[in-house]
This record gives C-alpha cells, sequence and structure tokens, in this order.
C-alpha cells in the first residue's frame, strides 16, 4: 500500500512482441514507449521496467545456428547466453530512449540495465516435460544429428513444418540480482532488469551450489511477478496489445473487465475465459501479485494507456 | 589516494582474447579468473571490471551477417547492438562466476552488470579514417552489395584474403552510465561495467541531442582509463597476457619493467618499443590515468598475477 510521501514502486512488463523484428524495429518502438514510462515516473512512481524477449532470443538462437553451419568456426549458443545477449540488446535500446525522452524533457534521472539472472528449481516438474518450442525448424536429419551430439536436448516434430527442440518453463523462484535492483531503485534510478523472465539458473549441487544456466524459458509475466514481490513494489503492470483483459472474448457478449477480485480472476481462469499462451499466464501472474500482501495491485492494459491505467482511469485492475 | 580506512577503487581491465571463443571456453576462463578476483577484494579494494570483445563482438556480428544471408528475415546487426549483446554475454558469465567463487568462500558480496554506452565525438578526426576491420570476410561482389545498400560503411582488401569493413576507433569522451557504476560500487557492489571499451554513442543534433549508437570500436584500455577516471579510481589495472611490460622485447637485452614514471613511459612509446596493436595502447592509457591525477597508478600485468600486481609484488606501475 501507499502512503502519502511514498512513492508507489511499479514494475511495468513490456511484451517482447511489442519491440518488433529488427534493431531499427526495436529503436523505434522502445522510443514510442519512452514518454510514456517517463509520465507513469511524473505520477510519482518508482519504476521498473521488464520486457519480454520471445522473439529476440529466437532471432539470436537461429543467428547462431544457421552461422554454425556456414562456418563451424562459429559456435553454437544455448538459451542463457542468448537471453544474457537479449538483456543487454534490449536494455541498451530501451536505456538510450529513455535517456532520449528525458533529454527532451529536461530530467535528469538515470536508467540502468542490469543482467539478471532467475533460480529455477532443478526437481521443477516442468522440466519432465518441455513443452515450449525455441529456435529454427530442423530436419529429421538435423535434429537427429542435434540430439546425438546432445542427448540432454528433446525434439518435437511441430505441425509438419519440420523439428524444433523444446525446452522446460519452470516456475522462477529468486531474482538472483535483486539487491542490484532494490539498490538502484532506492537511489532513484528507473531500473531494467529481468528481461525475458530473467535468465534461468540452477543451483549446481555437483559444484557446491554454484549457479549454472539451464535451456529453460521462463514466462515473462511470472518472472516479472517475482521481481515485483523481491523489489517490494506496490503495481505490478502487464502490458499487452489491448486495453482490457476481456470475457467471452470475441463473442457477441463480450465483456472488458475493468475491476475484478481475485476470485472473479481465478473462476473465470478455471471457465477457461482467457488464451493459453497469451492472457492466462498475464491473469495468473496478477492473481499470484494481489494475493502476496495486502493492497498489492496487478493492472493488465495496453502500453500506449499504461499512464492511464495507473492512474485506474484504463485496463483491468486486479486485487485482492 | 587512498587513506586508511578508505578503500582503494581499482579498475581491472580484462582481455577479451583471454575470454576463449565459445561460451563453454568463456565460462572455464572467468571461472578461472573468479578467484583472483576475490583476492583482489579481500586485500581491501573496491573493483571494477570492465573486459574487452573484440572476438565475442566479431563472432556476435558474424553470425548474424551468415545467418541473413541463409535466412532474410534474421536482420544483419550492427556494431553498437552486437556491442549491447556482448555486454550482456560476457556480464552474465562474469558475475555466475564471481558469484559462484563467492558461495564457495562463504562472501555475500554483490555483483551486477550494467549495460554502458560511452559517448564519442561525432567530430573526432577517428572518423575520418576508419582503420579497424571487423566482422567477416567477404568477396568484392559482396562488399559492393553491401557497400550499395549501406553507403556510409568503408571497406578495404584485407591482406589477399577477401574485403572486411572498417570503422573507426574514436576517443571515448563519457561514461554514459557513470552514475550507476558509482551507486553500486558506493554500496560495496562489484560492478561490471563498459565491456569492449563501452557501446559508443553519439549526440545527434538532428534530434535535439540524444544518444544514438554509432558503428565505431572504443579501445576498451582506454575505455577501461576513462571508466577509472569517471568512477574516481585510484589504480586502474590492465591484464594482459605477459608479467610486465618490457623494452627491447624479443632481443638479448630485453628487459622486463616493474616500475616507471610517466616520463620514461611517454620515452619508451616515441622509441617505438611497444606493440601498436597490444602494449602501446595499454601504455598510453597509463600515461593518461597515472596524469589525470595525483597519486593515481596504472599496473600493467597478468591475470593470473594480478593481486600481487597490486601488492607491489608483479606487473609494471606506471606513476607520475
Amino acid at each position: 500500500m501507499a502512503y502519502e510521501g511514498k512513492p508507489n514502486r511499479v514494475v511495468i512488463a513490456l511484451g517482447g512482441n511489442a519491440l518488433g523484428d529488427t534493431p531499427e524495429e526495436q529503436i523505434a518502438r522502445v522510443r514510442e514507449a519512452a514518454p510514456t514510462l517517463l509520465k507513469v515516473i511524473e505520477q510519482g512512481n518508482e519504476i521498473i521496467i521488464t520486457h519480454g524477449n520471445g522473439p529476440q532470443v529466437g532471432m539470436i538462437q537461429k543467428a547462431f545456428t544457421f552461422a554454425n553451419q556456414t562456418d563451424g568456426a562459429i559456435p553454437t549458443m544455448d538459451l542463457p547466453e542468448c537471453g544474457a545477449m537479449s538483456q543487454g540488446y534490449i536494455g541498451y535500446h530501451l536505456q538510450q530512449a529513455i535517456g532520449a525522452a528525458m533529454h527532451k524533457a529536461y530530467k535528469r534521472w538515470h536508467v540502468a540495465s542490469v543482467v539478471t539472472q532467475i533460480e529455477v528449481d532443478p526437481d521443477d516438474p516442468a522440466f519432465q516435460n518441455p513443452t515450449k518450442p525455441i529456435g529454427a525448424f530442423l530436419t529429421k536429419e538435423q535434429a537427429d544429428a542435434e540430439k546425438a551430439a546432445h542427448p540432454e536436448m528433446e525434439f518435437v516434430e511441430d505441425s509438419g513444418r519440420g523439428y524444433r527442440r523444446v525446452v522446460a518453463s519452470p516456475e522462477p523462484k529468486k531474482i538472483v540480482e535483486y539487491e542490484s535492483v532494490l539498490n538502484l531503485l532506492d537511489n532513484e534510478f528507473i531500473v531494467i532488469a529481468c528481461g525475458g523472465g530473467g535468465i534461468p539458473v540452477v543451483r549446481d549441487y555437483n559444484d557446491k551450489g554454484a549457479y549454472k544456466g539451464v535451456a529453460a524459458v521462463i514466462d515473462k509475466d511470472m518472472g516479472g511477478e517475482l521481481l515485483a514481490e523481491d523489489c517490494h513494489a506496490d503495481t505490478l503492470v502487464l502490458l499487452t496489445a489491448v486495453d482490457h483483459v476481456a470475457i467471452n472474448f470475441g463473442k457477441p457478449n463480450q465483456e472488458d473487465l475493468t475491476d475484478i477480485s481475485v476470485e472473479e480472476a481465478k473462476k473465470y481462469v478455471e471457465e477457461g475465459q482467457f488464451g493459453k499462451g497469451s492472457m492466462e499466464p498475464k491473469v495468473r501472474a496478477g492473481i499470484k501479485f494481489a494475493e502476496s500482501r495486502p493492497g498489492r495491485v496487478c493492472i493488465i492494459g495496453s502500453l500506449e494507456k499504461a499512464a492511464e491505467a495507473i492512474a485506474g482511469l484504463s485496463g483491468t485492475r486486479i486485487h485482492a
């Protein structure tokens, strides 16, 4: 709960799909987003920005796979490293765009992107049932060769278009670098963290418990939710392509939701009201956050109306 | 100058060549380096780590060039973005390795990698004479096609092996994110910053002075030097493959230097004692740092003996 004079701390999660497919598109998109983010700060909020990286991490991994086929001196790159690269790539454009918007508005706040690992449980049941397809489509021969070289990898046939590697999507347990984020926040920085849901790592008990990267994909909304919890945020804002969460989506009786309780949200999830890979994870992350501490609110809405949504004038609020 | 009780602030620059050519090699190398870095902290130093990225940024840029030739849906990636990716990639492994070493030593310091831009002057004369070859070797036809698509790019024939793009190596002027580094340092973090000499940016006066990336390569020793100045460091440690700077290198009268004044260093540079692309830039960075404030010292030595070098038992010290 925010008190008078205490800034409201807000985690804002941008979708990876909203960032475009090329560096030029990404620069344009983050520059469009930056003034909105500034508006949120001017409302009296501290902000932590996180972002998806699905298209970007896919692009990076494919680039190394294809390049390795052209020139064996270029290594293939596994998911944790691709995720780390995507954090640098997206963080750089975001901090530059926010810096540009501040420069034009004569603001002198500081922006920092921190490379963020996120701990997952090596015994998470998701590792027994990898379902997230990643990287390039392969022929059966290529998939078999990859499997022979990397027995730990799993490949599945994907809707007649070829074979793709699948990885687990485990539940995030801890933001490894949350102290970095907190420290910068407490000193009034705008922090960009936990891109792509964080670089997934597990403790390696054959190595005295040191962290090591693991090929997995963390749902960026669940990563953002944990970031918000670990960084003592008041509000979690999950941005998407629509202004509101809707029930009976696409039907004549479609209804945009503006304000729902955790109980209502759970009921709608049980009814299967939301897209499995799109809106449902957002609503689930919202339920988890709203239940994590009294007064916490999750808002799902569009980037364009993010400031309005935080002010209560747009978006769908999920609260206890 | 360090006072009793005040920790000595040290910028340590690791060479990009010391990081290997694949993710597996890089993990192994940074894990070898981490205990030495911890030893330096235990000596009572605050440390900022910076690193080269020549081989890594080359690998990333080549990967996107080759992938784009295989699948036009994958964009090519220009140098600033490749540099940003390399900061994520190397920063992730470094912070993980330092974390692992701390975990085993029961230390609970924090490590943070910050994505770092570095401002250069668009009127730097280096932009009139680009000399640094980067990326893949191209045929004449490929180079001509690239030039047609990107008229601002320059290509040169490289020792009979094909054509390569050349970019400028301008002088770094300002660490854009130095406040992030300082803030984390003041709160006792180990900070990883300014990888690859920083992502080069210029102020775009057609865009109200906002920063934008520029295709250039900043010498990582000069970037480390500026980082050390901007972050109020006492000591700049430039690590390389040898324990000492030598004069008459490779001759019967070769002499390892342990302690030289700025005047001696300048004299040796004038005599052409040092390799143009290897030791000379380090000595030049050392001279600049030692001259920047009374009491500042630059040490050039090997990673293996970094702690000994800081304690005055190895390496070459350059001082006013």
